[in-house]
């Protein structure tokens, strides 16, 4: 009889821990069988975000806290194995918070905001894995952070920290197909040269070589119209140096400091915000839920016209997993971060 | 034959100095007379404004530095003495960049966006201080940061910085006016006693002798939807913490540190702005100098019901400017601080 295999979370990393392997414990048990309502998922791929190191982490956060023992937390693609919910059919391809496991027990709940995350692909493109990728979450947070809450229109300068992540390298083709100018922060000549010469961004700014200050001086002397921020820190505030009238800045997110409540200054150059009549603005993407199918499509669209990369670095096997979500915190990803799990179901 | 007194800069004050006479001189000199295209405003008042300390001051800032021996500048509601412009008759009542003097040279030009700022009073109401406060850029500001950046709506918890200052009373009585309760930060409990009891205020805070954050805690358990801020700095800081879902922070100063970058921490909760989807955005009034007609009218309209209070602290004479402008950074004024230098001309 097959089992379930979860990573549990077994420790609390320390502020300034590097997470690992060392802090889940991977379990074998029994697959859940559904009551009336409820599904059985089994997973395809897990994607990775940065929030995910609060989840675990011991200081406040924005999100509920995983305990010792859980499963851990997280987002994936798989396959209805076992279903007795009447709008969910025996291998249709699902979204929703899997956690790190090969199989879970979700309850759909339309009534319940906190579950409508489960969302049923309509029309799978594979490799699945791209439902948690360019047409998924990843891309809906580029396609409505950059366009509805950045505004960014053609002709203008659009900057993106972590720009060679799963989101950033994201932004930064939209941003291009919407005709902006786009300058990419990232670190190292490698990744550099891979927004330049593989995603077509106009110039990047390798954050680990090069003064920040004095790069966006000489390429943007009018100003910055749009930064999507995915960083936060010292970065955050450089940029805010170098806005332009009316700027909008997207905050996406703050891995620099979101675990490391110490070393947040704060943004200093905030004040510019007057300066230059500018907005600094979060959001937080299950809020654009209901308009998911909007930048699928057009996410979509750009995919088959060959306008969009899909820029996925997809690792192999549920056991690697915490070595995954490492990555995003080491550098060592280009590109969307998933971890395959089990092969595609066949069309 | 009459002369003109001004104030010229004389030393520019180090970064923790108290402004004061020390750093200017009064001088007498002759009245100019105007050539074709200009005007003489004989000076009937004067405002302040906390970034009139900037102008003067050693380091960066948004704004034009007057150099040593030049007149202080500052804007001045004032009458028409002499005129050589088509478009102004002597008697006129105009509000302009007067300078601290008696006398000044207009060259109004409409086709030059950085003089016109010289505006005709059409309709002039005693005391003529008023254009210059609640009927002025002082109402105007608190009108257009409030409704237009801020959007508060009726129902909303609106609070307020420096709320017993020149904008923040105006602030606080057009969020009452609008259907807002009104909370007001301000230093000391004669203050904020003030603020409940003459301005209508629903609470006040008075933080230099209250703990802000427990003060939120309690007064504000489901979040601020709008904070209307002059201060920075750690007020800032302590309020982002306490903000509701979508809500909306006016940056219109930051006179706590504004000329003093080493004190400038940065809003370290700016992180809260992706955890509330919510909205930091700053904004220059003379941005909206196509739409004073619209807040004179509406708040003038608000004044003759007797809705609004004209809550101005006028010192008397050209000689007191610099202890006038003083009392802003000493915390020594209630309401729109003003200088009155000539007597209203007769109607």
């Amino acid at each position: 009889m097959k089992k379930n295999r979860q990573w549990l979370l077994d420790r609390h990393p320390d502020p300034d821990e590097i997470i690992g392997a060392e802090h889940f414990k991977l379990i074998e048990t029994d697959i859940a069988s559904p009551h009336g309502g409820q599904l059985v998922l089994k997973t395809i791929a897990l994607g990775t975000s940065p929030a995910q190191r609060s989840y675990i982490s011991k200081g406040l956060s924005m999100h509920d806290k995983i305990s010792i023992g859980e499963v851990m937390r997280g987002r994936g693609v798989g396959v209805v194995s076992a279903s007795r919910h009447p709008d969910f059919r025996d291998g249709d391809i699902v979204v929703a918070s899997t956690g790190w496991q090969d199989y879970s027990l979700q309850t759909p709940d339309s009534q319940n905001p906190n579950v409508l995350s489960i969302r049923k692909v309509v029309n799978p493109v594979h490799p699945l894995t791209m439902s948690l990728g360019i047409l998924g979450s990843a891309g809906a947070t580029a396609y409505f952070g950059l366009l509805d809450v950045g505004l960014a229109k053609a002709g203008e300068t659009v900057v993106i920290s972590a720009a060679a992540g799963g989101i950033g390298s994201v932004v930064g083709q939209i941003a291009k197909l919407s005709g902006c100018r786009v300058i990419g922060i990232a670190g190292g000549p490698e990744k550099c040269r891979w927004l330049c010469e593989g995603l077509n961004f106009d110039a990047a700014i390798d954050y680990k070589n090069e003064n920040i200050g004095n790069r966006l001086d000489a390429l943007c002397p009018r100003g910055i119209d749009v930064f999507f921020d995915n960083v936060g820190g010292e970065i955050l505030d450089v940029v805010l140096a170098h806005i332009s009238l009316n700027a909008r800045i997207v905050i996406c997110g703050f891995i620099s400091t979101d675990y490391r409540d110490d070393q947040n200054m704060g943004p200093r150059n905030y004040t510019n915000l007057v300066k230059k009549r500018a907005r600094m603005e979060g959001f937080f993407i299950f809020d654009y839920r209901h308009r998911f199918d909007e930048a699928e499509a057009k996410l979509g669209e750009w995919f088959s016209a060959g306008a969009l990369i899909n820029c996925e670095d997809v690792d192999d096997g549920l056991e690697t997993m915490p070595l995954t979500l490492q990555s995003l915190f080491t550098g060592g990803n280009k590109g969307i971060k998933l971890c395959r799990v089990a092969p595609d179901p066949p069309n």
